[in-house]
């Protein structure tokens, strides 16, 4: 970290802030110029509030040259991470998954029959919103608690691991048996309830904010490990940009960028982010061919008549040919 | 709203739209044309879910021609909103108030001398921050319960009403006295908040999102409303943009805008929008020259050693200044 | 085209409104509600100014069914556009072509030896900037016209056709040689350079704005065309949003979105993109399996020393890995 | 100017760059520290390439602490700048001008009555477009070189300056009598067209770019003073975000930001900003209170049959009472 003082801060005053400094465990580096004096933090400075140091007067601008996460840095863990998601599947450190299913979940005959098309076409895992966050108090806001018992029964015919949204620290209790909670893009800083999630051991699939940064993701991680929770999965599922075609802009270099930021795994959503069914294959595949992870895509027997989100869900034939072609651009860039 | 339907649509197909959408109570006007049919829907279309619409297979595209919003609506409620926040004091419907005070509650004198000294320079209602929203989890999250309490004394001895943020429904209690809660920017769309703040009856000063639009803000005062709470405040606080100079982009045209489309009271919050103490009083004067319904300044009797945000905080003799030429311009604009 | 009347307006006014589309050659069909009144414009309404209309006393809105761009429109063309390029080659319609090259020309060594190696590896057309646009009028500008004839000649010696950057109308006479004259993302919107372009003959690559829509894209293109120069290649190079670890955001769902809209060839630049070599290659791969008609890399045989963004710039040994995989996964999408 | 080194560069290569940058007439200050060796160098940075510095194979990160624009600096050019429009007339250094007259010249009479009408009301410069950008090539294209000429001739009967913006380079000649050339937004970084205004010492009127920084439109002033023309102008006219209720969102902190960092005038544009006309008239009061050099409004004889952008102008009428307000809120400020 760099701290830039102001023209005509004394020396008593710069005393003052470098023994500041070594009380928090830094070493300090003094640099003269004619113009200015220029302080290098040397240590750990991930928990050194960059606001509340701007905020002296002696200050003119604080410069971080190491990242503010750490648990989540890949400076402090070289190795990929694999979480484990329980019945024998890893996501990360060379394990990919394909995550499929519904946007809703709308009945018992509706996420069991997707839950066993989709496994017969590749999916390990999967997907299915109980509770929905939507924009509108009118709109349909999910099963609830009730949708929840549906993926549980649907896990327990098919054998798949299950994933759902979160959307109240208070329904946690429901949760115990999903394998993977899911957290909203409305609520990657919902700071309470990722400090919540962070007391327990679940996976926790975090998405990205729809006009949040890499570092932002990446910052909401920490709170989650912070609380001694390691077991988190990074989503990237499409930022908002002035772009209308489109619900939103995938953003895939997140997938090689993120990769060199952490050691978290790193899963692509192509069905919120582009809000089209017919845009999801290509989406999908290059997403392969960036290198993520993992891949989670919405399925529905009947996309037209679907409860919510309609538009951008695949059949389950179209999932199919996906799946195989995810698999040879996988074969492509392994080699 | 306006249902545009694809080419190839058959005579049945249209006439189980039309059936479903009398089914809603909407009367529908059919209008075939040589490419594509249309179909324009009367009545309260704001419990129509346009996703579910866009959904079906026979539908082009659907715009919405009045508003999703209805209890927040212009249209209507004609006469603007008067919030009543108690101790005598309304905001909205033309009662303007001057919201002042620190960033962060530090200590009792800290917080009961800025009190004391923005009510003498004109400021209605005392603010500070107990739990802080924060990016990282290393920095300084506030003094949480005992902030409030030290907000509550400071409301005894000076008589002021005071606002202070929420950041987790299972706090509510704690929140019996404060005057007014505020939400966010990042919990803007935090739904499952939005609604158990819909069920109590405190005025609520909801800020906008980081990168939310105004309809948006607006959705989700539809949800607090919903609830059966009609004391919502809107607040602009800026939005994320491409600019870095400034930590967030001050949006003033949302006054006039808002205006015309709701009829709750509108408050612009300069100091966070800016981040600067110095940028300060330009866009207060500004807002009050926006016709803001209230202006919230974050004053510090120490800015250079707050504890956080300091770099944005006025101290109380300029703060003294701003309120007069609010004042001043406030006379101008009403003339 | 549809067009919503404030309600209030008179019989009158709307007869001589629709008399005025009528004489544009459209047909209205009128759709008269409890509130509003609708008018449904048919026929080519892409010559329709929208903010004219707009400006009308009596009208609330003005919304497209149909696109505003219409050479560039598929709906009209329904068939794949393939740009003859010149040397045999064509881009489009199923013809793929890599163009590689370094960021500027620097010396007839530098840009003759990458020439022959990207060939060597699969490149099939040579990219180089003579006029280069940069922010600082202090940092390097380019050679200029020397930069085109360095590049003519190693055109001549490896019979690779060339495409290079053109900034100034009033250089048109020194691209009489050059193969594909290229659009900057700064000149996407400078009307007067596209309107002489359109003039002439030459393919055109359009680089799309860094904060424009796809379809301020097809709109520029329309200004190419329109003039009667069809051959327009389309450019994806990465758009500004709030993400700042990559220096742009690639947009790569533009590829099957503006495939759907537009017959035009698509090409990918994940080089200006993403601003990092290290991340060209896994964006190249997914720009290939997205389905791009084209990508367009920066090659340079000493990055480290490059005069211009040798951070981007692959090395030879590099990028015949990347063209390897492309060639692969090109393979896969095509079965 | 920091430079930070790599990790494992070898002290050769750390003396080679020293000297580099000693032979560019700057100080270095070496600081080496356990992990990084950083290199802070003094004096006129601003000709330093920081892209090329990066694309170093020893260099990790390079970070301004100076700005990178000069002759538009503030800190070397401490009094604000008037800029000289002819006629008496300055505007900047305490000199306030109100700007007005129709987006589009459309006829002798009606330019001529907007001027004559708009200066009894307190105008003291006519504008009016000539050349219109226009995102379509099919809309209205302005009067051109016509326009031109009827806007002398209303100069030469009210003896107004006027300003009319320019669109090629090539049209200088005709601009030989104009008072002020505006550049327009999209030619912002027209970077041929900046260089080309810089040789003549006209005033310009450089509107920020839709998507740009305040940095890049100082670096764009900067492409006119480099040439040896400082009567430079500075015009905020709206920003691109996600908002889309207004055409662009005014970033009214521009004024306050911009006084900070340079010596240039700023002037509003609240017409173009907001798009609508009911929202010009609490812009054009807040522009004046956040301390705006001139404001320039669109004003129309008859807004509702105007060629071009009719929503967003005034009649004189709603003029007038904005030119009185906007006198009385700068007195409120000035005292």
């Amino acid at each position: 970290m760099i701290a830039v003082l102001k023209p005509g801060t004394t020396q008593q005053q710069i005393d003052n802030l470098i023994n500041w400094f070594k009380g928090r465990g830094l070493d300090v580096h003094l640099s003269v110029g004619q113009y200015r004096t220029i302080l290098g933090l040397i240590g750990d400075t991930s928990k050194i509030d960059v606001e509340l140091l701007e905020g002296l007067e002696m200050i003119e601008s604080v410069k971080r040259i190491t990242e503010p996460f750490k648990s989540a840095n890949r400076k402090f863990h070289p190795d990929d991470s694999a979480v484990d998601i329980g019945g024998g599947i890893k996501l990360g450190g060379g394990h990919f998954q394909l995550i499929a299913g519904p946007c809703s979940v709308e009945s018992a005959e509706q996420i069991l029959g997707i839950a066993e098309s989709v496994k017969a076409s590749g999916a390990t895992i999967l997907r299915g919103g109980a509770f929905k966050p939507r924009t509108s108090p009118y709109d349909f806001q999910g099963l609830r608690a009730e949708g929840i018992e549906l993926l549980l029964e649907a896990k327990k015919k098919t054998g798949m691991p299950i994933i759902t949204e979160i959307m109240n620290q208070n329904h946690l209790p429901m949760f115990e048996e999903v394998d993977i909670i899911q957290v909203g893009a409305r609520n990657m800083q919902n700071f309470e309830l990722l400090k919540e999630l962070g007391r327990t051991n679940k996976p926790i699939l975090l998405k990205r904010g729809l006009a949040n940064t890499l570092k932002e993701l990446l910052m909401s991680a920490e709170y989650i490990m912070a609380g001694g929770n390691n077991n988190v999965i990074l989503c990237e599922r499409g930022i908002r940009t002035f772009e209308t075609y489109t619900r939103n802009t995938l953003d895939l270099s997140a997938v090689p960028m993120l990769r060199e930021l952490t050691h978290l795994p790193i899963v692509i959503d192509p069905s919120h982010a582009t809000g089209m069914a017919r845009l999801v294959k290509p989406m999908a595949l290059a997403a392969a061919a960036a290198g993520a992870d993992g891949i989670m895509i919405e399925v529905h027997n009947d996309p037209a008549n679907a409860l919510c989100d309609g538009a951008q869900s695949l059949t389950p034939a179209q999932f199919s040919e996906v799946a195989e072609k995810v698999r040879q651009i996988r074969e492509v860039i392994a080699e």
